[in-house]
């Protein structure tokens, strides 16, 4: 068997490197590890990897791969087996390829994402206690993905049932279909989050801030620095894991999730809450509705390959509003 | 001459006390200092009058009278001489017909709006230590009243040229009209704000509360009692005044702001700051844009005889959206 | 193998039930989930077992024992050999013996602390988003024991290498020996210290906080309700857990910890981060002082037969002052 | 008569300027209006006069004077007048003497304080929502003084009995003498205050903080940046004026106090507030003691004329433990 640990990194191609480097580090606090040419490095202030966050100078906004680390090189080679036999398509990224991160095995997954693993990442400094260093939104760590996909489902199966995670909480609708599903490695409510929707598409990379204060005072900065056009929806509290969040665009388009203040899942009796896709406190506990933007837009992921996206399916359930949940 | 300490109460009525109790004591965390079977008496956590808030039983809603504090006794009789010289319409409730209050003066100011003014009100336990007894937003104290009046230009004049109040902030459009204004007489930002709009009718109570997160924590506590649909607006910050604010709605539609964070304006020589009304930062730093019943709905006020609602003008300035700000 | 999944109760005798229950429920917000003529269960916001909190009406302050939750009843029995093998007294309490907690395996440890493991606990209803129940601390899970003991070096070996606890910070002394240890299953910096002194004790117990906010409100509302003497020290920022802390003496003198926002330490390569034991920022990042009762004050234990008192053994290392950490 | 507003500026001596640049700018977030070789001009966020801190490069700390705005030029005649009929010792400094600042009239008060008012000062720039410049502690605006002197009871009539200050707060000892009074001009709890000790002395000056997070936040940078030392007292809630507050010393010794969330008190029928000296809430609510330094260290005034500091006398009332409040 293998043992995936959390979420860890994820890779954007963006279109103008200094503009992202201006949102993500200027107004968003995050740590800016290294850079070249091509590529921006960035990490919260706990994190003591190299980086959590990879833009790549692109000509199109797309999604290259969302990242999980694994416990170690052995679980690596568990998991592409088992992928194989699954007859997934996978791509191996030897070390030396990509800066600062080891093997990695890179697997179109049964919704059409493309994830990565990996075991191993060059080392930094925390900025944790740097207190004096702390800007906007004081972005402590990568916390979560969250995909649209045709079949939530399909994808739920593949992740419980072979992949070792556990769902904290679902959403089902009239019918009880499962409609959207939150699952995670590490105890907290999720690593990967899967909603019905035509994909696969990247929904939004969470990020774990620090309170909620934070949060706001990332709203006056963002504002300040004339990003508030940038933000998309909240702040608000979910009522579906209880986090305090606030959604933004990038100057992409790429969307990211300000989150604290969720629980621990740790327990393995722990019971899976459920919501109905109708309650109207499940997307924003105060009532508030999501703009449609939020639905309907979300980023493509490049093929394994590179040579293209990969191709989008319709959603297998009904399109309904609100079409998917957090 | 006279001198208007601030504001001070508010006299509403509401058709159902019982209801309005839980909604401005459970949830807002308002200390009801005293009840009977026809009126609510509430105050805020620091205050040491009496009340800010008055609760009548009524068959539809209405607004009785927004209520300003001056130094004394003699300031009323100063009051009484200078409204009836400029023509306009007085009452005097005597000591005794009020509850707690003095001797107060109400009339029906230049624009409609039914205004008492009193000298003196019974003191009674401030509860601003008394931490364990703190509930829901935490409610400080009322901090101001802002009217929808069909010609702002002349409730301005009316206001800072001969009631002693100074201009903090204002809204002008294209053409240079006046929008929009903020006086004060305490050193903050409003006693009182006037927007153009059909009037008079009350827009909303101002209270202060202690800091953002007791609003944060207001929001929670609203949509656990099954308030998420009195939240009308926000949480948010305000341009014009720097605020944080959330905006509700009671039971009976009256609109409450929670505000907190404006600044000093002490000085005699503080220059008024002007918005234009098309600066998206005005209303809500963060570009949030506000729903249109915030825009459109309001209180309406008793007359000063109490036989009926004070009867509306239309606008004088052209209908815009936003029509009119904060 | 066994696995140990995270901190789960602690039972502790006090010799006033109503006092306590003032202090915990009134003052610091615990749920009281059930009561008898001899028990108070108390649980955090967030909890869905029956209760992380016992006392007992007992003559004498004393600590029972420190609980781990565990995967399965495998788990136990797994445990129960480990121990055995070990040499160690261990005592099963049958399900039945404990309200609302399964079968039990009991064991005086290395150190002669007394450590409870047990698989499974009744449900009760969660009170996260039960926002107007919050109270004082608003107290949502247990976090952490930390434990006194005469030789820190024997008792973390002990976790590390047969219990499967993982180091996160650690603190020597100018020789290099080992004067306290931070360690952990669940992926936060602890779920048990030690620390060197007389021992074995219970210097406190660790419940997870909101955020720094309710903690500083934690302080006002003991304030009020007269338990300022009950606050030992803090708020304040630990260097070492980067936590936001508050340490409190309940009615009997057991000290409690509120605590928050430590950091993931999910990562197996995770490198453990030293602090020399004269770093004035380790135990206040501020540098504050701790006051002299915090180092020499702490409860006892009741042996495994609850015949009396766990025998205390002098610490292996010089008393110094600082004497331990955090 | 005279119309003094508000406490508005602070000269004082330094012994090194880069030094205390680094202090207040890098570590509490002042805005550095202007500097040359020989002064540093600072301003709180939302303060649109030129400068509320003075620093000037001295051989040894001092205070050179602390300064109240008043309304027109002709109150500083009429104050001109009035310390003239008393006897009191005043000096002209006319406009352009002072950078930013127009004509000044400096006294040295009843108990020796060398006070300055002033009615006019250069404007500059708001900060207030420039909030992606906002650093440390984030100052808001300068807020009030507090002083030692020798005769609490002479320097209490003498502000409230001819300069107009209201007295919000106040202990007595058991005797019933005057041992601190906390009075002022714009309605908050105080622009000055004054506890018995040996005096004159400039026991701390009073910067207006957002809220309690930006107070912690403040903790943090400072011990980031080496400061822990600095941290003289708190955080904590005052009993006395409920504020929440944390005492730094600068690197010259003097003392900073950051200060937000007292109460208003702007009715003429303001009742004030009376502590007992020994009441253990009324320095910090939540019962801790205040350090021995703080009672005894304060920064002396230098003369009217500048040769020399002003000469102290001691406390008339007998010197008790705690010596004086807040």
């Amino acid at each position: 068997m293998f043992d995936i640990i959390r979420t860890a990194r994820v890779v954007l191609g963006v279109r103008d490197l200094e503009r992202s480097r201006h949102f993500y580090e200027d107004a968003l606090g995050f740590v800016l590890t290294e850079k070249d040419d091509r590529h921006l490095y960035f990490r919260g202030l706990e994190e003591r990897h190299h980086h959590s966050l990879v833009l790549k100078q692109a000509e199109e906004p797309y999604v290259e791969a969302i990242g999980f680390k694994v416990r170690s090189e052995d679980d690596l080679d568990a998991l592409h087996r088992h992928f194989t036999d699954q007859g997934l398509r996978t791509r191996w990224l030897h070390e030396g390829t990509q800066r600062a991160v080891g093997r990695a095995l890179r697997v179109e997954d049964p919704s059409g994402i493309i994830v990565e693993y990996f075991a191993q990442m060059e080392r930094v400094e925390r900025k944790l206690q740097n207190f004096d260093e702390y800007r906007g939104a004081r972005m402590q760590r990568i916390d979560h993905f969250n995909c649209l996909v045709p079949d939530v489902q399909k994808a739920y199966d593949a992740y419980t049932q072979t992949l070792g995670f556990a769902c904290s909480e679902y959403t089902t609708t009239k019918d009880g279909a499962l409609w959207a599903a939150w699952l995670h490695r590490k105890p907290n409510v999720h690593d990967i989050a899967f909603m019905n929707s035509e994909g696969p598409r990247l929904h939004h990379i969470g990020f774990w801030a620090i309170d909620a204060m934070s949060i706001i005072h990332a709203c006056d900065v963002l504002a300040s620095l004339g990003y508030a056009q940038n933000i998309e929806r909240g702040p608000g509290r979910h009522g579906l894991s209880n986090a305090f969040f606030l959604y933004l665009r990038d100057p992409d388009g790429h969307r990211i999730e300000l989150y604290t203040g969720d629980y621990l899942t740790s327990d393995p009796d722990f019971e899976p809450i459920r919501w109905d896709i109708d309650d109207p406190r499940r997307q924003t506990f105060w009532g508030h509705a999501a703009p449609d933007v939020w639905f309907n837009e979300a980023s493509s992921f490049k093929t394994l390959d590179g040579d293209g996206l990969v191709a989008k399916k319709p959603a297998k359930l009904e399109k309904l509003k609100p079409e998917f949940a957090i």
